[in-house]
């Protein structure tokens, strides 16, 4: 008889000890309370690797158990990971992006009010604050970030599609970041710190507008 | 002449030292401030052993000996227990529902408002989040959850046996939680882990309504 | 020539180690922020001594120096004291009066938005909230506590003077604490846990209220 | 072939100690997320040597190597220092005024809203609050303090020129403070500490006109 064998021991990757900081840090500020949100970094390319948060953890307590390697279709690498999060494929189609290594998703009270409050609109323009030039490549605060909303969905793939004919939009096209309706808030970076820093920009902007008049 | 004998030392229990964080974690986050809020939870069955928060201790502090081991019908375990909470008859009635291991009641500032806001109704439906998938059994976001509220009391027996009654509602079944008016949240799981991923996940959800127009 | 005397080294004292805490916290929950805020406990009575934070120190770094011995006039104990907090009156006053053995005044946003919002009425009723037990002899939700409201006023003989003339107003008597306008609350226990619990439980009442309609 | 010398190390000077931990603790409060914010302080006069955080770095996590020594004009002292902050500028303009050691400058959720709200007016006044009495040389709660809002910019020569002719307007002189629109909060004072504590008596001030009606 057969055991399977142990999940793979990764409490000395530098990576993991990253992601379970971010963990801390986005629970205690209560972007990630409970088991929501779920963050991704690329290990490797050619192939991809990718190592994202397991389903159903609990963001303030991620152990070096709690992460799944997956390649670029989001299939766990071997049949020892534990269940990646359902929503890899979202990961996936975004670091397969120019310039993206890491992708960061939150689920905010503010978030989820204006993932509401614009869902008829599409999404809304965050413009002319000092604080969008924490953003990668935006230089002046004489800018307009437009934030796509998509409805919420359980058929990933059905989601990813649209999402990824959404991105490059040319009237509208999404440079850091999208909400889904009533979930929360996707954004990434070339690397875990750039990520890390447009999380913190972008719910900092989202409470700004979430307390201006409705 | 005798003395009375001292209080259990419970020091080294895991349930004591998780109930100790769950206190902490609350107090800090503004849920559990002062004296408010009891946690409970199930240490046999046949017969029933519940340890439960004695009455009118700091939550941000509690010792090993803040505890008290109550029977089924919520009565001290022993003469040296110290006083049970008040409320100790709404957590044995839930432990005795299906796959209920632990309860955790908390007082939070949107509840509080909530508890008002909708109190004329019965209670408020929470629906369409994707947060939701955060309690048990709920797999998608797609989903109405019914949250009932209860005139505040101080006659225990009477409330437990009102709660009782309607917990079962077939027109609208309590799941997961209630509220009590002006007074806060009682939710519950099969352990404590899942009892405290029920509380973050349904405070995050109360806070998303409360800044929703009134 | 003559040095002035060292100030008294207290950091063994429980009460200073129990005040520097009380700081720190009231600090993190944003009650006492920069130099506002004071605290006393009696030490003494036959004759009144009372240890006060000295004043205009920052409430999170209070070092075992930041504290001033008074006695019932609020008259420094010795030469060798720091200068007491201006308020010292206020605490003196408070803790003649049965039962109060500490005394904590802090300065929170709700405190300071409801002392303007109610002014003209004098004061406010907090009344039918399970909070309200949290406050000593209270042992019921079905209670109506008076919040008195006081003009702010750098006449400390004469602002005590009105204190003192208004707690015991027959009408509306005081039972645990009060505002001065757009200033902070005043509130008091028979020890320095009970008050820091009044605290607590003031300032989420005052939360909820000021988080009501106006 | 030669290499760049490396980076001076700092990490034991107690000013690098003092604006690692003013970091720290605003980006905990939500006033310096991201790269937001900058800090400075006086090393020396004749010439003029200034201490401030380098361009782009995370608040939370500054390292002894994230600091640049300038000179009067905002000219890094040698070759060898890392970027300075874009608003260098600001902080020469203000340390050459008497009495100022000390420049901080914040991002705060609240500073941004009322920077807008009021931007018409040129400003807004704060006044009759005991709050105040934290600001150097305000002995009363009897105060008006003028809180001036300049349009935002990225060209920071002439934004300081457009300061600095403000500051001493006879009508509505500047005393402790100015905002920038849709940015944040500059204020000061003779050392780290005074500065420090300004923050957190204006960022107090701030929340409460803010939550008080638009």
């Amino acid at each position: 008889m057969s055991h399977p064998p142990p999940l793979p021991d990764r409490s000395t990757w530098p990576e993991v000890r990253a992601l379970q900081e971010i963990g801390a840090h986005f629970h205690r500020r209560g972007w990630s309370l409970g088991t929501s949100s779920n963050y991704s970094t690329v290990l490797g390319r050619d192939p991809l690797q990718l190592l994202i948060t397991a389903s159903g953890k609990d963001k303030d307590r991620l152990t070096p158990r709690d992460f799944v390697l997956v390649d670029g279709e989001g299939r766990p690498a071997s049949a020892t990971e534990p269940k990646p999060s359902a929503e890899t494929l979202l990961h996936t189609l975004l670091v397969r992006r120019p310039g993206v290594g890491a992708v960061l998703h939150t689920h905010s009270v503010w978030a989820t009010l204006l993932s509401q409050r614009h869902f008829a609109q599409g999404g809304f323009f965050i413009d002319d604050f000092e604080m969008l030039k924490g953003l990668a490549g935006v230089t002046t605060h004489e800018h307009r970030e437009w934030v796509a909303i998509f409805d919420n969905s359980q058929d990933m793939a059905a989601l990813a599609r649209q999402v990824e004919q959404a991105l490059d939009d040319p009237q509208r096209p999404t440079r850091h970041a999208f909400l889904l309706r009533r979930h929360g808030l996707y954004t990434w970076g070339r690397d875990l710190d750039e990520a890390r820093r447009h999380v913190e920009i972008l719910e900092f902007l989202l409470e700004v507008l979430g307390r201006s008049a409705n």
